[in-house]
């Protein structure tokens, strides 16, 4: 396993940020094995990603919030630092459709996405042979009407008893409610089969058939208190024609909500991406 | 100059329709060149689309009417044929941007854009140097405020005076009426700087801007009494990221309006449209 | 199930070849669903591909060769008559990289391939455990150093015996000989994850990022006695940087490979493709 | 016009570097605008590019290499230092095929491009009415055959007398020389009409229709010794299909090859490009 330490750091630019955080790092023996930086001009706010190795590093990552004190608070910086040897714990909340959920199984094997997926949320059960194939605990909690506070309680708890770093709505068709997300802040993503902000809300390939679109889209974003609208993290399209039913952009945009979803669970694990405003900043 | 003709029907689908056209055509000498149908099931409707050899065919096209009114009636057929020994006749509306009509200028110069092109129509005399570049007329016909009907009538007016088959909104920043709409059903084509639905409206660059979008687009059209409403011909997107500020949107977003904007007059030119209910059918 | 039947046909173009066609099925009450054409006029060919609703259809299926006879004889045609209710049986092919097995089996299941998939064929037991999950009988066949042809004649009668009419070589590690492409013409279907004709051979992921690429590909196509020079079925791209390393290329290439799999496996069973000279028609 | 200096380094990768240059620019009082690491680690190799606003920075501009001379030594680094107040020279290239040049000189227009364009070289007069609705001088250097090394002369006579800093061949059709390549290196672009490395040599696209590829591409790449060799820079696709004639092709063609020039004159010019080894990074 890689053992490498990932900073992010958002904050108001200005002149010395690159010298002062390239300083530390040199002088407690980190090798950079990625930097990033991004200048937004119009905010005057300075983001920055850097990883380096953490074999050789001066002192216990643990320490890093009394050693990096100093320069977080001069230069009035939000931080986080993410380890690599501390791989997040993922849980995929599916529904009826389960192409996302096997795609993603199929890619956590694959290696291709680093973390642990200790538990499977469902609200209806026909995903649990995708569970039992992979050997994933598989939980069926349904919502019933009129009592989404209890639902979602026991949901939290379970999350909460699993140590749950990341929630991922693949697919899952039941609105989350504020006090889920707060749980969760900006680490809830979800995927809209639409291209956002085309087809906001319900039957989005439905409104792009009667619309008669060239394209259609798929949409992965953090979940926020407004549905639909949190920052987006990744998009993509496909091209569709009259020769196209409705039944043709449901299965071509399978493909793309697979994409575009596990792109950001991937991007997510790999610690690439700040929330900024109602915007992502993915580092690539 | 290519001789050909091509028929463009729509008609409630039932047996015997592509029989009964094909042996008109044989029985008439046509050599058919393209041939392409559509059968919509949802709405039992097909869609047809042949081109073929005019040379030899056994009668004067001028007579098509007449000679094809049997089965059209026997059939229910909305149908047209167009030629092309005759050139569709276009006019291009233009602002301040000049991107759309450079690009459709020299496209039509290099033989891509099978028209003739006798006018260009512009509320701001900026693009006149192009104009003058290839030779073409350029009346500039501003639309004074409160003035829109005088203004359009002076338009429609030299429109009608010279023939004018297609009307190109090429980045022309003025809401056409009802009126003007009317004089030239599915036959004015606009250029929306998004990817319709999305942003509709004003400022579409810096609303995808703002909402942090990571493909932005843009739309070809035909223009209808609802604004940014009407059937989509083509549609495109391209990458952003954070680091494209908004500039970057609008330039980067030119290209894309080029694209979806030339593609549809080729198309139109080609004859490959049909619109149907508030979407188009185009034949490839 | 769908009671369709679909006709494939290929000949020198010539008037009336519609009309003909469209004649006799509308005289046995044929209920066309699709009907696309395309004339090659540099080789002077017709191509066609037309489905109809075989449930009023005025005779057996089983006597379509004798009926057509005529029509086809004096066209000079090639043809050939599928039929949706004998949904193709394939078999799959795999070594170790089951991402494009995987894919294939799920899509299967989802409804999105119309076939039977009574084996999997494996020189390597690795993929066994998606074979048990879906229930499909697994076989493993490996060819030893030397022995191709006693290898391949086990693996032929192993399809003989179970009818198979289409082979899928999902990223299966073999060079298959003429004997068995002979087999099976135009009737197996490859994967190389490049793409072609650029890094045909061995290794395309290393020589893509030894050249530098920007974009990397994968192909499908038919197999011919010509190592990867087969008819191309269909091609994808993705987008590179110097930030991916060669990991990253093949992990992004296994996208590619499974999309562009899926598509031809698609439309091969949809009875889309002609094979016309060193290429293919594939109708949509 | 701006006022920003660019540092673009390369040197073996070892620790202290991010920290020295960011010390280095920190007190020498530069506002940093960009900021972009790349680490290579199978050739442990660091890369970097880094902008500033000149307007307050300690020293003036041409006294940076000797104070930078400390570290660059101390590191091993290349490196080199581009000024945005000194816009580089661009001599384009272009035979009778224009679609390339127009479209750089309305992106300079338009400014999209950073540069001054002193002149335009020909080997045929068509493109002529261009250079003079744009005012820019136009030289009609014809190479004759077997006199090469004569007409090259007379071309790097002109060049060097305007100091050209950057040569574009937009679809120049002349195989320039080695020691034209000599006086210019990394400092000629060339548009390749095929995706690199398919399609090597002449006459692309009609190989590629006698292939029968799905997609067709374009690739722009810095020119070295090896035609066709050189480290490509961006490269594009637009998909193809039986309807496309080979004039479709040379038709869609251009668009790309439009789109993958501009992007790297683009690219060059805002200092973004380091080649090394075979490769480019393209900081973005």
């Amino acid at each position: 396993m890689k053992n490498t330490a990932i900073l992010l750091i958002d904050c108001p630019d200005r002149k010395g940020l690159v010298a002062a955080i390239g300083e530390f790092l040199y002088k407690h023996n980190a090798n950079i094995l990625h930097a990033d930086q991004h200048q937004d001009p119009a905010n005057n706010v300075f983001l920055m990603r850097v990883e380096w190795d953490a074999t050789d590093f001066a002192f216990d990552l643990a320490d890093f919030p009394r050693e990096f004190e100093g320069i977080a608070s001069r230069y009035n910086m939000r931080w986080r630092l993410e380890r690599s040897d501390r791989p997040h714990r993922l849980a995929v909340f599916v529904s009826k459709y389960d192409h996302c959920l096997v795609d993603l199984l199929y890619r956590h094997q694959s290696g291709e996405l680093p973390c642990e997926i200790p538990l499977i949320v469902a609200n209806h059960p026909d995903a649990e042979k995708w569970a039992a194939f992979y050997g994933i605990p598989f939980h069926v909690l349904p919502i019933e009407p009129g009592k989404k506070a209890e639902g979602e309680a026991k949901q939290l708890a379970l999350l909460k008893q699993h140590n749950i770093d990341l929630v991922i709505l693949a697919r899952y068709m039941q609105v989350v409610s504020p006090t889920f997300v707060a749980a969760y802040p900006h680490r809830i993503i979800n995927v809209h089969h639409s291209f956002l902000p085309a087809f906001i809300g319900a039957k989005p390939y439905h409104r792009a058939f009667d619309r008669g679109v060239k394209l259609i889209g798929a949409t992965s974003h953090y979940v926020t208190d407004d549905l639909d609208e949190g920052p987006i993290i990744e998009q993509d399209v496909v091209r569709v024609s009259h020769r196209d039913a409705l039944d043709d952009l449901l299965e071509k945009g399978r493909d793309m909500e697979k994409a575009v979803l596990s792109r950001a669970v991937r991007w997510h694990l790999d610690h690439r991406i700040l929330v900024y405003g109602h915007k992502t900043v993915v580092f690539d």
